[in-house]
């Protein structure tokens, strides 16, 4: 991609945060159809190493001469700039290869919001012909959970015996995972983590979730790992389950945008000075929103 | 409470699930009128010890023969009967005492569905008259974020030296906090991270935030905590703080309500069928779902 293409795609994407939810994204007509990359959604608790890891991978998709787009939606993401806990990731080499894009999005308290916006770049970078889109959440909060649901694989990284974990799995997190990667594989009590893992999988009946163990730092496990992540794109391609996906997840965000339109309406129609009008008349408060949500179709009417 | 009024209390809580958001809250007339309790949000990452901490809390509130409602939306919670970690806290004691009503909420995946549902429990919590209630949350999330937020006065425990600690710093909550439980303060490393928590809270401006140490499973800190809270809650009281802040959350929990009740609606009106008519014509998301709103409003008119 050309110095002056790339110029194009920072802006439009920049134009993101200001989209409303019932603009259609303005993709140039002479960009390529939108469905042609492959997504990979990579989520984890912060400090399972999951920086090092999209590093890596991407390090090694460029020697296939395979373009990577990078969406960072982590915060303490090296590639957002938010490093922490000293471990910087070494990404100079990256950003200075014309078949990586790599793009951060800040945390926005809007439910919803951010899961859009990170949808939408994908989009983007799809039409901009990057051949696989990574996406990075930290893993916390349904909003980090919608991102990476919405890819064509779910990535989640772990690292062996942290309480952070067992947090994950609580978080809802098993029940996205196309495969675990158990990082820092060197760490003392690796193995049995992993043991552990595959028995709650079993347990929970969660038997085609893979396990994959990798040493990002060290470059163990990588090739591997990509090896797994090419081999589920061609099988999924040929029997129909990506399509699928696909078409589901096109329905939830569609029913996301609707939803979302329809509060920013209700919020254009009804200002802060009828909210505080309607709370001041002391009724309770499913009450009080009830004859607002009447107004707002009143108005509609 | 006798039992019989116990009972009644339950089965009132049981009907907060089915509840339509614009259904008002069933409170019976001879109850109290809701607001006279005062209402702590306890947050904090897994086992940082938040259920140790509110077993020690409300033991002493019992002593001074004050009535403690706990709400318990922490999946891991000890009192939602699901502990991790092997540290289960005895609790049965607790269970025992009549001014004691423990409830657990369990975790929904509908955004708002779950903070909506905590603060009617705590509104009921309030007219059955205990005089303080405590919801205790898993600081991960928006809608945990918002729960606790919801109260008078909100407490993050934190664990010394945890890499929890600064994703809890960075999932906002040090925006909420009121009041910093620094817990283990007999743990390596302590002092020195009660230290570096405070420079945090000083470089950020949040220097009105307290931090305590505390030693929940020795019972170190709590009648300071105790005293700590009392007094926060008197001054709050008198300086009209504490009726601003409940002000300006009815008019959040207004709103939320009005938004739960306006996509309850579009989702009545529009049906699953209709939406994947609409999908299927194969335009971009966004505008698909413009298509929709507008279908809903010209059927509401």
């Amino acid at each position: 991609m050309n110095p002056q293409k790339r110029l194009e795609l920072s802006r439009l994407l920049s134009k993101l945060d200001r989209l409303n939810p019932d603009e259609t994204l303005p993709i140039p007509d002479d960009t390529r159809a939108v469905g042609e990359a492959f997504r990979i959604g990579i989520t984890g608790p912060l400090g399972a190493g999951k920086s090092t890891l999209i590093n890596e991978i991407t390090r090694q998709y460029r020697e296939k001469d395979i373009s990577v787009g990078i969406i960072a939606v982590d915060p303490s993401s090296p590639f957002t700039g938010g490093a922490v806990l000293g471990d910087r990731v070494r990404m100079y080499d990256l950003t200075l290869d014309e078949g990586i894009f790599i793009r951060s999005l800040a945390t926005r308290g809007a439910s919803g919001g951010l899961a859009a916006s990170a949808i939408d770049a994908a989009d983007i970078l799809d039409a901009y012909s990057f051949d696989r889109i990574i996406i990075e959440t930290v893993g916390v909060g349904q909003s980090e959970v919608d991102i990476v649901g919405a890819c064509d694989l779910t990535v989640v990284v772990l690292e062996p015996g942290s309480g952070d974990s067992i947090q994950a799995m609580k978080a809802g997190l098993m029940e996205i995972a196309d495969l675990f990667v158990v990082n820092k594989k060197d760490m003392k009590g690796a193995d049995r983590f992993i043991m552990d893992l595959q028995s709650i999988l079993e347990i929970r009946n969660h038997n085609r979730t893979h396990v994959l163990a990798t040493s990002a730092n060290k470059s163990e496990g990588i090739s591997e790992l990509l090896d797994w992540l090419e081999n589920y794109f061609r099988q999924a391609l040929a029997n129909g389950s990506l399509l699928q996906r696909r078409n589901e997840q096109r329905i939830d965000r569609i029913k996301r945008a609707a939803e979302t339109g329809v509060k920013r309406q209700l919020w254009e129609k009804i200002k802060q000075d009828d909210i505080i009008e309607f709370a001041e008349k002391g009724l309770p408060v499913r009450e009080t929103a009830r004859l607002l949500i009447n107004g707002f179709i009143a108005k509609k009417g």
